[in-house]
């Protein structure tokens, strides 16, 4: 199958490599050209424009956010010259709110609409062991199947409503930020007790949760190093803020979000606005005069 | 090696079988007759006090709470009465405050004492499957080793003053607590916006969180039934309050388990006293005006 | 002085009317007739568009929300094809972000440019008695002196840059929203321990908070009635949100505004999206199960 | 009338003078012998013991906490040793719990017992214008009416059970905390937005909050001084707990006492044990990384 990929960032790169070992071909476009020039050389063409990258039967975008989106292919002009019939499958992480518009724009511009939000990092991507998670009507996912199967471990359908996929991702990055807080506060009266948190990490990721979210953000923990990042803390308060405000438009109180939400604002304030979102744990320690040791 | 065991309830039962399965013999006490007939049956010998339990090298408790250990082993003058040599394991859930105050008392004594409460519910304690998280001397875990292992899957020497292990366990249901509110929230949110709980919690429970705690819970989730109930709601209050009051005692703020406080005060002020403390998911749904689907 | 004035809600009627009784000359404008009718009843002209209304030295502007300004000033072409100089006094309650966006268009277009929310309702408006929240250059101010003061009890100069007057009226509204959920909270534990709350309240606004805020606020829980309504629960949730934002983009968590935000937003779910936003005292009431008396 | 007063703090001597004044003798009985001495020396007498103060018809206490009432009135086994009859006014601030506790012990030793716990400073218990909240009933505070008359500004009734007033008591002092919480968010919002505290203080005080609670606090936190102590830090948060355990035990959720008492508990753990318990607000400017000025 020949499709359009625009956006080829450390996730976009992962993805449009699986497509192309799927058999598929690949026109890109991003808006830098070094990581075009590195999908032409693993065999992808180089599209001139976000348009060209259109002219095929389905076209991928996965954007850093809900302004990159509005940019490139809204205030552009793209979206309202496509060539019909067309699907276009966004990857991106956006607000609900856009989501819901995006869709409403597809409509009037007649362009089939798939929200398709991942779960998984940069090396996720490149194993093709995502999980997506796709809203959008049931007929566009069977002629999706061979492309959606090719970049992921598995395919989630939530909803009809492309906007439902991105409400699913991030009320999921809410959880990850939860346990992340509750694995700092669980740490902080440990360690306010005179026990290792390594100790007391070892036994809940066995005991309670052998599983690869805790696992990973435990071992930010474990060093109080919050480097090399992995997703980065404006992002991660982002998602956070973007779970609170979907809830306060649906009418969805919830506090242990907002508990968090101001954790890693605390965590902007105090000097972790480069480092990995993990770092919110550290608020933690602050919080309970914890210093850090050397 | 000859035991005594005081508190015969479901997860005691369990744990006594492993001992007998593992070729100790045990002297069994409960308050109540029939438990300690059954574990007569598979070979303990019966107790007729609950000093009688006490006069090998070791000694098991595993009582409800604080309060029936003060009114069972101290107000009754058991402890001061103890012939010594003698290790006194309790796996008791118990507050800090009175961990630390039991280990002052046993000091006075001249008891050795461990604390050593498990995680895992009655069906691990009988396939002998617990975590035990263990506070005490390590020369006294050493003279405990085929004991404590034959009753569990892991020991987990958590430090060398038994009230620390009391901390690490209301930390890992404070833990868990979390876990369930964040699912609550998480699938409120859905709910909202017209997502079913269920593909929700299949694809949270298979991309991000696959492990028992978060499987076991949106089990109940997923049912909006909180029977058979696992940990009763008031129960699960109480250690997330202990939780919190061992906070507050070494100044370590926790506004997760404050906010996780809530929900479950207010399950408890809603219907939900006799249920599995995962109803406090309940809350969730009715601070959003969810109703309930007949 | 001759001036313009741009929406005559309740609010804008109260100040209209004292601008004319200092002996100014005032031409309104509003997208409704009637108020502009009964502006001119009484002594005002009226304005056939927003531009007429600008045709003097001052044009003050009050309008519901950022959306209105918006439509009616920014991108209907108002602002730029105003004649200079003019001063704009612009007394609505507006976020911070868009404070300082309308700042910038100002600068931008020439126009000098005052922030000035009020604190008081449409009786202290009609009174002359509100207080008026002042952000823009102190020159300005000079020369609005004797506007300012015909409309207010007292003018309160929070600083050189107009977006900081929005602050300050957003923090002040947190404030409020703060002082209802305290009294709620108050009397929920009162009564769940069988006690008045009306007692309660008396004691409280007596001994400790002898102030118009808790008074007034304090009447409606008094009444368990949230009407007449005095300023609608989704115009203070709105506010409350709009300095969670703004705490957000400067990095102060508000751990307080959060938990008020739950309440408020767990009132728009359960029925009171009508109501006062003292309503969102219901919500203690029915998170302790407290029932409704008849 | 002749009354006993057991206790004579900064509080008690301010008490005892007003009772003088009124034309009543006091025996007084302190653990010190300088506020015994200083009480004789305006009129009072001395007693030898707690018990020898309670010979009359009436015997105030004003003692620091429940373990000293314990400990003074209870294990000393004065309550049950008492002539009667007797009414024991205790005029101090304990826990619901506890004050539950107290009115079964004194109507099992047939004594008849009102909680009257104070709102108001040494300065206004010297005054005679402190506010007493008085639990207990009716039938007593008819004989006690000139004795409470003569101490205080008021007397509030809230209900015949003694511990209601601890209630009415320590849901006030809640109040406050939150008063002051929401003041310190506020101003640290404002001071990230580049605007003086002390001008917010002035409006919000003039405007919206014009009490003495917001004055007295809102002066500590225009200084960030937070000396001399008026209510020292664990004390306040001592309040806040036993409000939350009163809810917890009536099942009333408090979340915004919760987010207080974090804030309350984080200064513990930073440095502000010694200070005034307004000294939270220090946490809403250390969580946003605003820093002290020199």
């Amino acid at each position: 199958m020949k499709v359009g990929f625009i956006g080829i960032g450390a996730m976009g790169a992962g993805v449009v490599r699986n497509l192309l070992a799927a058999g598929h071909e690949v026109a890109v476009w991003d808006r830098f050209p070094e990581p075009v020039a590195e999908a032409v050389a693993i065999g992808a063409s180089a599209a001139a424009s976000p348009f060209e990258a259109a002219q095929f039967d389905v076209v991928f975008s996965m954007l850093a956010h809900d302004d990159a989106i509005q940019s490139v292919l809204i205030d552009s002009g793209w979206l309202v010259q496509l060539k019909k019939p067309l699907i276009h499958v966004n990857l991106s992480t956006i607000s609900v709110n856009y989501g819901k518009k995006l869709g409403e724009l597809h409509d009037v511009a007649g362009i089939d609409y798939v929200g398709a939000p991942v779960f998984g990092r940069p090396d996720a991507a490149l194993a093709g062991t995502l999980h997506l998670v796709v809203g959008g009507r049931a007929e566009l996912l069977g002629k999706l199947d061979t492309l959606l199967t090719a970049i992921s471990k598995k395919v989630w359908h939530v909803g009809e409503q492309p906007f439902q996929a991105n409400l699913v991702k991030l009320a999921g990055n809410m959880m990850i930020a939860c346990a992340i807080e509750a694995m700092a506060e669980a740490t902080a009266l440990g360690t306010s007790h005179g026990i290792d948190r390594n100790i007391m990490l070892d036994l809940y990721l066995d005991a309670l949760f052998p599983c690869g979210v805790y696992r990973g953000y435990g071992d930010f923990i474990r060093r109080r190093e919050y480097e090399p990042v992995g997703f980065k803390l404006p992002l991660g308060l982002k998602d956070v803020r973007l779970a609170l405000e979907a809830g306060e438009a649906s009418r969805v109180p919830l506090p242990l979000a907002g508990a968090v939400r101001d954790s890693l604002v605390m965590a902007m304030a105090n000097g972790y606005e480069d480092k990995d979102w993990s770092s919110l744990a550290e608020m933690s320690y602050a919080r309970a005069g914890i210093k850090r040791e050397i």
